[in-house]
């Protein structure tokens, strides 16, 4: 793509049309610079189906404000939004506003707090919170939540493959069936939540990792064509990759042929001095597959080559592998332990799509409006409790039991100091019915989660290399109860709200059931 | 993201590592630029549990092309691969190989044909066939798949949510909760698949579409923040766009406060003499809620202005909306006909996700190489027969009947001229009793259904605008039996292999199955 054609598509441009008509309409009543508070926030953990998540891991801040840093309305994107027409051929934005897009417009006008990157995170909880002119606050909307969202879910995946593959190698493999440029994002995600490695060369090499993989079948079928064997080809790879060696099993049979063929290759690089790495398994029942693997490789002398698995895993096919090795090798004489020790696992698709539930439905919503120097709650009522917003500026709390775990998210009014209280109220933000007082005495920590992220202009925000948001996700994942943890109906990790906070929603929920203007005076 | 970095992420780097190990192989043996083909096919349909795709559309080559275009070894990016280590701390790719990527390595070099952008495709059927030297066709496996399968597989939702919009208006909405960047290849496969328009600016300037989209709750609630009421956001966002008035109208309560503001606000528009556009829904039973609406707009006298449908459509949604529509709206003397005519539907996660079956499992298989000057079929056996590739080098027809309908598609050996036949053989791939015999003279036309995309160093596939490739797949929509259109349990389309073909691979089977290697001499 051309750059003039990418500035196009990837600049301030790649948002939705009503954002646009809206900060128009800001514009022409003189509301653009009027300040507002948004909130980012999900309202339920991703649902695969037969198992759902208990807890996600946010991804993506950084390359959000990678993007707000460059975004810009240029000349050539204003020329664009100047010639699009009303249904009356007028044109629909008009010049003053455009005007104001050039010379204005700039996201460091923000100010804006975040829950770090790569914590573990919850509904309801405000993941983001952004402050400043309402025009372009409004605006960010649709860029923010395209790059959060995404994220979130494939680093929420990621974490729960994590669990399922304890704490063998775990590889991302899913470039070729991922939704094409988010593969680069989902890679990012996925080694934030839990993958060790990927397969995707570019992004290996911008993230500072090795890109891992060997060999597919085509290369024993070039072989094969040419009249040479599966043998042939794996003796040529062993002799370019001596140190690397590691051969896919499965092209002709992987117990009759492949497995006898890498054995071969093996013996000769120890003769020669090299620790070969080992044999991947693509097709058949992996568990079966891996045991009788495993004892052909331990009668060779190679106990300790690695076993790699792929073939549409996710974190009930490894589990259930998991299970099925522990059950069935000893009676094959094989050491489960031992096993799932030399085990890696290859995971494409189904992580990367994040299949089961594709998609996680982060929301951004006005919470508070400035009016005359004060700030007034905005909320939105809805049928269902679950869609009614935490109005008003808020601050988030994490509460930790005497055992170091969590055991609730707070959110409460902004100045309210939750560590000084004797006891905490937490009240359940749907359900009136379902509250829980708490004493202080009980609470071992509590820990503000929104950090400063753009301040009076400036980005602060403190971008960590991958390691660091995995160190913050693994600290955060151990301090979570294992009923929280687990793949199957997990516990529902508490979000409550403070008493005064509830108070609050009450009023206005009250107000507007009443029939009046919430925000009357 | 730095330019630097985009090269490195985006061009020819965005590949598996084991496409350059390989590739490095065969570059040491000397095979690299052995002649070899590739077919590029996917084995099922999408399946999205209780419902299924009985046809695909595919989408994504002109993007492809115009990446592989672009995509070159450069000196910073070989500096990359140079800098990458063996286990055993030497570079993983040497020198010689890293210097015939710079020097010969050029997509044009290879021959491609595939199946026009934006026609029906089916299973097993070679969608793109690569032909030329190894390492050049091996390496682009991986980008070629990324951009093929997501672009097919969200063309294909689309038009399957065109058909139960039947002819109304389809408006993506989706780039909040797309896969990330992978909303700009989604939004333009919506387009081609069935979408009118899209609400993102970007992608719509780029393809030359008016981006579709008016206002969110948000603007309400600025306004009732402010203490004044949805009649005046609505009155404000008339008096900005009194041609494109299209109002929210669920934020407070559609029936008791929405619909009645709104139509306030259209007539005051029509006293002053434009034509109000409607009104949305986003919340709610939708199937109810726009009887009420259409009755409440036709007893104002507003019989013609639209009623826009959002939150969570999918093809399985709309079908039921219309359905209840068409039961429910005479209760309320309202004509469903009428009604459902006014309707539009804007669609987001469902479609941009694909949300069901989130991806497309299309492969890219070696089915030859030229030895001494010939081409040998490669084959690759598999436990499953529906993952045994068809071998060698084809042509792929479509039969249609006397009623001008699609009837099969037809894989046959490349110099086959199934035209001139008398009487052909249909054989299915997987199973040897299932055949069919069908007269020529049953047969309307024989349609060869592979195009030349890049010949002798040229790319000469011709790119049409998306008005062409709907034209395209419109054509071949209406080609297809209703059976096979029908959204759930569709019938299976036949995918054949000419009797020649068969043979061929049964030949090939035979002799793995004898233990021997398929080529030997």
């Amino acid at each position: 793509m051309q750059e003039k054609n990418r500035q196009l598509v990837e600049g301030i441009l790649y948002t939705d049309q009503y954002q646009l008509t809206m900060a128009h309409l800001y514009y022409r009543h003189g509301l653009h610079e009027r300040p507002a508070q948004f909130d980012h926030f999900f309202r339920r953990y991703p649902d695969y189906g037969l198992h759902k998540a208990g807890y996600c891991v946010s991804a993506g801040l950084e390359w959000l404000l990678s993007w707000m840093k460059e975004a810009r309305f240029t000349r050539p994107l204003l020329s664009h939004l100047g010639a699009q027409k009303s249904s009356s051929g007028r044109p629909l934005f008009e010049p003053d506003f455009l005007e104001w897009l050039e010379n204005d417009f700039d996201f460091s006008r923000l100010n804006m707090r975040a829950i770090a990157e790569g914590r573990v995170v919850h509904p309801h909880v405000p993941l983001t919170v952004v402050r400043g002119p309402l025009a372009i606050a409004q605006i960010l909307e649709t860029a923010l939540l395209n790059q959060l969202n995404f994220q979130t879910l494939i680093a929420t995946k990621a974490a729960r493959i994590r669990e399922s593959a304890r704490g063998q190698l775990m590889l991302e493999f899913g470039l070729r069936r991922a939704h094409e440029r988010g593969a680069l994002a989902g890679a990012r995600a996925a080694l934030i939540g839990g993958a060790d490695y990927t397969s995707n060369v570019g992004i290996s090499h911008l993230l500072g990792f090795s890109p891992k993989g060997t060999h597919a079948h085509s290369m024993i079928q070039t072989f094969l064509a040419m009249g040479q064997s599966e043998l042939d080809a794996f003796q040529a790879y062993a002799d370019l990759y001596p140190d690397d060696c590691l051969l896919l099993v499965d092209t002709i049979n992987t117990l009759e042929s492949g497995v006898p063929n890498a054995i071969k290759v093996f013996e000769n690089l120890r003769k020669k001095g090299h620790r070969p790495v080992g044999v991947r398994l693509d097709s058949g029942d992996l568990a079966y597959l891996s045991i009788q693997v495993a004892k052909m490789l331990n009668e060779a002398g190679f106990p300790n080559t690695s076993i790699v698995l792929s073939n549409n895993l996710d974190e009930l096919v490894i589990w259930q592998i998991v299970t099925q090795i522990s059950e069935e090798a000893p009676r094959y004489g094989v050491d489960p332990d031992q096993l799932m020790g030399r085990l890696i696992y290859g995971v494409g698709t189904r992580l990367i799509t994040s299949q089961g539930d594709s998609s996680l439905g982060g929301v951004y919503k006005l919470v508070s409006l400035q009016e005359n120097g004060q700030w007034v709650p905005a909320i939105k009522i809805s049928e269902t409790p679950q869609k009614t917003p935490n109005p008003g500026n808020k601050a988030v709390w994490r509460l930790y039991d005497q055992r170091g775990k969590a055991t609730a998210d707070l959110l409460t009014l902004e100045d309210e100091k939750p560590q000084d209280f004797a006891e905490l109220m937490l009240r359940n933000p749907m359900d009136h019915t379902k509250k829980r007082r708490i004493a202080r005495a009980e609470v071992s920590r509590v820990e503000p989660l929104l950090i400063n992220v753009i301040r009076e202009g400036r980005y602060c925000y403190d971008c960590l290399p991958i390691e660091g948001l995995r160190a913050r996700r693994k600290a955060d994942v151990e301090a979570l109860d294992p009923g929280i943890r687990r793949l199957m109906n997990p516990h529902i990790y508490h979000v409550s709200l403070s008493q005064n906070l509830w108070d609050v929603k009450e009023q206005l929920l009250t107000r507007i059931k009443n029939g009046g203007n919430p925000n009357a005076l």
